[in-house]
């Protein structure tokens, strides 16, 4: 147990198995976990009050729920961000990811520093893979078809694109890979794909039973759409605003899946390792005298 | 489609995607699938008088849900054995999986030819990779780490256990495979697994997170049970009756799931396909002349 | 070291590293090594005279090199099988592979006992691994074209087949598995390939550039190999008769390589330390009380 | 057969298979190829000065043996550069890779526009899939044991290091990856492989049979080097200055190989297609009136 004091605010299972594990080594406060389902269970409330000056504030993901009060969805409790921007000082490192503008305006007035660990590139690589397990899992439960012989159009090949492309093959799916890049596609063939540019995406689509998007663009426009099997299952994994004509898919009667922030819903506990070694790297760094991440 | 009829009666959703699949080339009439879920939906039922011979007849698996009636879990009818069984003829070659004494002593009875499927070894293969798929799946539900970096202990280096240990292995799991066979624990140690022998079963135990067993035999007794860390999850694919002392697992608090079943459960389409072409491949055999499977 | 003594008797690069690992934990003695080449280097000769009853004795494989002498392909000594014999007692357990009838007979006019390694499992597993590295080997040093991407035929699914799968598949190319068991084309088809009976051995043989032959049966006939592209490289790993008609391959011109104990050529520190281990294993057995191997 | 030529210019067997392939599609000639063994054999010699304003030149790598004379080394004839590029009109693509000062200013001078192909992404990433392949034939040549098993240290986690894990792990190597970024390190236990940073490096030294170095920076110093086990294989795949204080290796007695160029030399049909296709997709750029690669 060293003298670190960590307060975890908000958010969901990925804070509170975070709680769990840095309280092994570090003093651990919590607000807003009281009602966090087993395991591993609720956590104790620490009054704002009696909080001063924390070595560190874990934010949640994303950190408001609004423009006013904290992120809490696993707690009865509304409580102003504000409140919980008063306990850090200027010594206290405030952590957390997908930070907003209006937070980041929050936080410059009132001269507190900010790590957006999203952008720490081995937390974000950890984080992929999970994310690529966890589109397995979407495709094993939603699909009446085994993993093994699927034909699958992977969007993308960027950190999701290329775990999705190693997990997804090594359970036997026939992979094509639709990138932009000749070199992105150049490395997708020697890691077991059949490649497509995006002027050929709708050959990969005709052909596919699952296509997973990575791409924060719209490339799965109703044209394109059109082409798909009508028993063929979509997954979004790209962020707002989302790779796939929602409308267009709906209309088709195809069936969508937008699935965002994985990690902290099927593997909470591993989400939460990552980050916990990410904050053990910063802190390792900061206490060398490196000023940044 | 060609002339060949085909009864299938009773049974899950296999049985009624098999319907779903046989219907695009033979003459397909089903009984007992009336209340099948979407997909592929409740499929019509034949009046069992209108049926007489048809050149196969599909038993569910098990074939019976007691001593008198057909196993018809998707149906509000009991069918009785006797009247599905009436419709036969001596050319009719009846088809089912794990046939029990009492049925195999109705057909005796009858001079009725009967093939039990899961004996015909590609079937059996193929059926083990969605069984092994399956398992992934329920990991990967039931845990809330990734599979990524799971110490995982398989029991059993026979078809499932093989096919497991590349699924789990592929997806960046570290493995050690208990096998009493000399020859089984070179072949895992070459497909990338760590091995042990059943006398070294306590070390595997105490270091896994997940441990699957696949051999039908107890195995995991209330003395090796009690080295198992508290988190650990069990899988136990052996039919019965099991290999774990499911009593001595309930008393640690292990949180125990015995899976059976699983490519009708969780791969419906897939287990029907695999079912397809091998009556594809029976019947050719047959009209080949050739006399067994 | 322990009180046992091994005589290492003629035999090529394996047995010489084998002595060198016998000799860090039991008293090794060697005849008909001391031409061996560094590393590791010729061998002390032991005067024949000298040993009597070892406790091992480690015959090359062959054994003999005609009807007489022991093979000692590196030595410029012919020494007697007779004479070699005669150091053993009825307690020195004799080691070897591949046995002729002429020696069976001679051990069992001697009342000598004998065990044939290359029958124990194990050994044969690990033994067939080094074989399919080396056919990785042989097609990289012999095909002006990479592995990567490569159209390649093997013929059999047996424990080589398997491991050829294995690694041509691991490094990119694309694999054909022709196979009579429809138990082993489902394997293969579980493991990455794509497969095929014997029938359709003509389709596999016209698109390939690398077949490779681990049947001991002659397959690529002349009407076969017919069909085979100018630039197709062949490497048999069947023992005797092998797979290949010679004669027709010369005549079309095909690049043909018939390689046979190549775990003994290729990598004979590996091959001794596998040789080495399956000993302790024979004499675990043996201290145990149990008779066989 | 279009009406694009190429003057193919020197250099080794890659040269001469990139006749082969081109020769099928475009008119070609050739110098300076005129000792190139079979397969594929000598080439015709065309006269310098038949060959005016050929469309592409493409010159070897390295395009000269010395400040004055084209790099021959399967031709008994020394020819000029100059004489070369007097060949070449403004309209001539002039192809080559890892161009030296001396070359650049000579082509300047005359006005001369030049490509880099080995600044082609995709053409990087194959080459460096072949270049990997062939680290892999140099350890089986080059080591009495098996990859399978083998412990290896691979140096740096760039294009090569990525495929070289990808290979020696696929055939059962036991694979460290050194590499300074953190990010990198990241990947590399995403795709199998144990990590350590650079000030592990003595650890990963000490443990390994196989030393794999990809990085042009000398890491490892004689204080490193005085770590590595004496039956440790060095392979070094950086280009100059390389990353092993070479005579420090030597003092030790480590076998040390400084691989350059392998595409060319293990796999020069391989090399030729990928230069090929790259020069295919040069030219659709070109005629698309895109300016540049």
């Amino acid at each position: 147990m060293n003298s670190t004091r960590i307060l975890i605010a908000g958010g969901d299972l990925r804070q509170a198995y975070l709680a769990d594990v840095l309280c092994r080594t570090c003093a651990v406060e919590t607000i807003g976990l009281d009602k966090i389902p087993n395991p591993p269970g609720p956590l104790p409330e620490t009054a704002l009050a009696a909080l001063a000056a924390p070595d560190y504030l874990m934010l949640p993901v994303p950190a408001m729920s609004d423009d006013t009060y904290l992120n809490t969805p696993f707690s009865a409790k509304r409580i102003p961000i504000d409140e919980v921007l008063d306990c850090a000082s200027a010594q206290t490192v405030i952590l957390g990811g997908k930070i907003s503008g209006t937070l980041a305006q929050k936080l410059k007035e009132r001269n507190l520093s900010f790590i957006d660990y999203m952008e720490w590139e081995p937390l974000a690589v950890k984080n992929a893979s999970v994310t690529a397990e966890a589109a397995v899992q979407i495709a094993m439960e939603e699909l009446p078809v085994a993993i093994e012989g699927l034909p699958v159009l992977i969007i993308g090949y960027g950190r999701i694109g290329r775990l999705l492309l190693r997990k997804f093959s090594a359970l036997g799916a026939s992979c094509i890979v639709a990138a932009r890049s000749p070199a992105a596609r150049a490395w997708s063939e020697m890691e077991g794909a059949f490649s497509c540019d995006m002027t050929a995406l709708i050959d990969g689509v005709e052909r596919s039973r699952l296509i997973i998007n990575t791409v924060p663009v719209c490339l799965l426009t109703k044209d394109i759409l059109a082409h798909a099997r009508e028993d063929c299952l979509l997954i979004d994994l790209a962020s707002k605003p989302g790779g796939i004509d929602q409308a267009a898919a709906g209309a088709f009667g195809l069936h969508t899946i937008w699935a965002l922030s994985l990690p902290g819903k099927v593997a909470p506990a591993t989400a939460a390792d990552i980050l916990a070694k990410t904050i053990f790297e910063i802190d390792a760094e900061r206490r060398n005298g490196h000023g940044t991440l």
